[in-house]
């Protein structure tokens, strides 16, 4: 028999197949740990305090683009949803459906860099799942990862706590990430200077936490929908609204360039290596110049402010003017993440 | 603008039909306690002691079936796979892949599902996702589930402490899961006698941890691959084997006739309800005698016995003789969970 390079239905089946590729590509990576007798359940030490548990499918595509693949995706999406409830990841799980036919060495270059990000962002996978579906039966290959973190003590997050006159800050460009999937999708030559921004914010959050936890109201990465999304739905419910200045908010030269060419609202365009902030006015020039030292929150901005328009989000335009910042009914961009 | 019926690639989109999609039958159905405000990550309660984590895709075709559908599959195989890691099931993430054109009444039938088998286990959906993938780039939808549980104090799980002498049982009749998707599948008709036996082993493993948790070695949920395959893995790289009796392993008659007609071996097929246990063979009467009274063990049997052929699973047949218990190296029946 010739070397196997591809997936093959029986890699899913349970059968020898399947535990050659969980013993050649999982324990070989993951194996340290309680991974390593490939229980159903990984037995975790106690953790003290509340725990934070968050769950995301990725079926982004194309599976690779500038800047990654679905693999530090699947890590960062996972782990920063835990970040900005006020965890810290300890845990993932990691959970593969892979379609027939997929080469082998794909799948490797995925797992290794899951293993760097993982690694990169001190959480360990702990716990794994592996499917093979017939061809046409899924696109390459989608991952969910789940995650449980330390809920840390001081924050008090919720939209409650937000009132007129807080700031709203993000902590790098907007929509890159959304753009360079576009890019990879379309084949728009962007002379490769455009690159996902996903990445890992809970170093930012850390920050927050050991500096400014009292002043901190809420946190919450941009993915689907963009910031528009994020805005809209804090405000919803509530007897106040956020109004944006136009020519604060941060947008690399290269993503603005394609949105422009496609007419594209950035605003709409998913991140998934920046968070969103809403804080005490009294901390925000504090907390920008303590991101703005940090790698991740280098190009942080304050965007806008609470204000008294029951759940309305504006932004001020660059010409003075004002409009309304909605959020779009269809899809501008399926498989982004 | 018509009532829309079914899935749209905007109910991913993280747009207002996303919201809609989520606030309608998410939030509706397990909006409760961690869920209610949509956060990214759910806050839980601290657990005392350690955590038990798994996770689990689910990609069963068809996705209805008799006995259930991929909703209380995808509860129950997670909830097992903690509940024989010597957990109690507490938490379950709900992630669903869900393509384009999928009616949104079964959309509805399988949450329902799903929350009724979450009820009669106990456990609570606390975070979630939703992804839509186009047409023709998933088969009707996907969930995974990803579980924490509080392990249970009292176990000593492990192949290390099975010893020769030890008995071998199962909680049921052995297949039945498997061979109720074959024949929703292949439309084989069996007068509906046959049902899968998705169902939840907690009860049979609290049960055990009440009065005999010194006694038990090791338990498993045996799905893909079957009971062959999870004796072949507790055998593999120890000094010790298993012999099988035949005439004592429990099959159901419409399983039996089934494998029979198209030439399957029983024991490389899916349970999904079912738990294989060793045990110090001193209490191996007293469980199944326990077991047989409750409802999800009343099948019980002891079907071998631990011996000191290394590595070696094997059968006694009917006719008196012994057979090896292979793993098939290829794939017996793709997607059965």
């Amino acid at each position: 028999m010739s070397k196997i390079d591809t997936i093959q239905l029986a890699h899913g089946g349970g059968g020898r197949l399947s535990d050659a590729l969980i013993r050649d590509e999982i324990l070989s990576r993951f194996g340290e740990g309680p991974l390593k007798s490939l229980p159903d359940g990984a037995t975790l030490p106690k953790i003290d305090g509340e725990l934070v548990f968050s769950t995301d499918s990725y079926v982004v595509k194309p599976y690779k683009f500038n800047g990654g693949n679905i693999g530090n995706l699947a890590v960062h999406g996972t782990v920063n949803d835990i970040s900005v409830s006020g965890g810290i990841p300890r845990y993932l799980s990691l959970a593969m459906i892979i379609e027939e036919g997929f080469p082998i060495s794909e799948l490797r270059l995925i797992l290794d860099t899951i293993k760097t990000s993982a690694d990169e962002c001190d959480v360990k996978i702990v716990t794994g799942d592996t499917k093979v579906v017939a061809r046409g039966q899924c696109d390459s290959i989608y991952i969910n990862t789940s995650g449980i973190g330390e809920k840390l003590k001081g924050f008090d997050l919720g939209k409650h706590r937000i009132k007129p006159g807080d700031a709203v800050i993000v902590s790098g460009n907007i929509g890159d990430h959304g753009m360079a999937i576009l890019a990879a999708r379309e084949g728009i030559n962007i002379d490769n200077n455009l690159v996902s921004d996903t990445a890992s914010v809970q170093r930012l959050v850390q920050s927050l936490h050991e500096n400014f936890a009292y002043a901190v109201k809420f946190m919450r990465d941009p993915t689907r929908g963009g910031v528009a999304a994020v805005l809209n739905e804090i405000v919803s419910d509530t007897s106040y609204g956020i109004e944006l200045d136009s020519v604060k908010i941060p947008y690399s030269r290269e993503a603005s360039s394609i949105a422009e060419m496609l007419g594209i609202e950035l605003l709409n365009v998913a991140c998934e290596g920046r968070m969103l902030l809403i804080c005490d006015n009294s901390v925000a020039s504090d907390i920008l110049n303590l991101w703005k030292n940090m790698p991740e929150g280098k190009g942080a901005e304050i965007i806008g402010y609470v204000n008294k328009e029951p759940e309305r989000v504006s932004i001020k335009t660059v010409t003075g003017g004002r409009r309304l910042v909605d959020v779009p009914t269809g899809e501008l961009l399926p498989r982004i993440c």
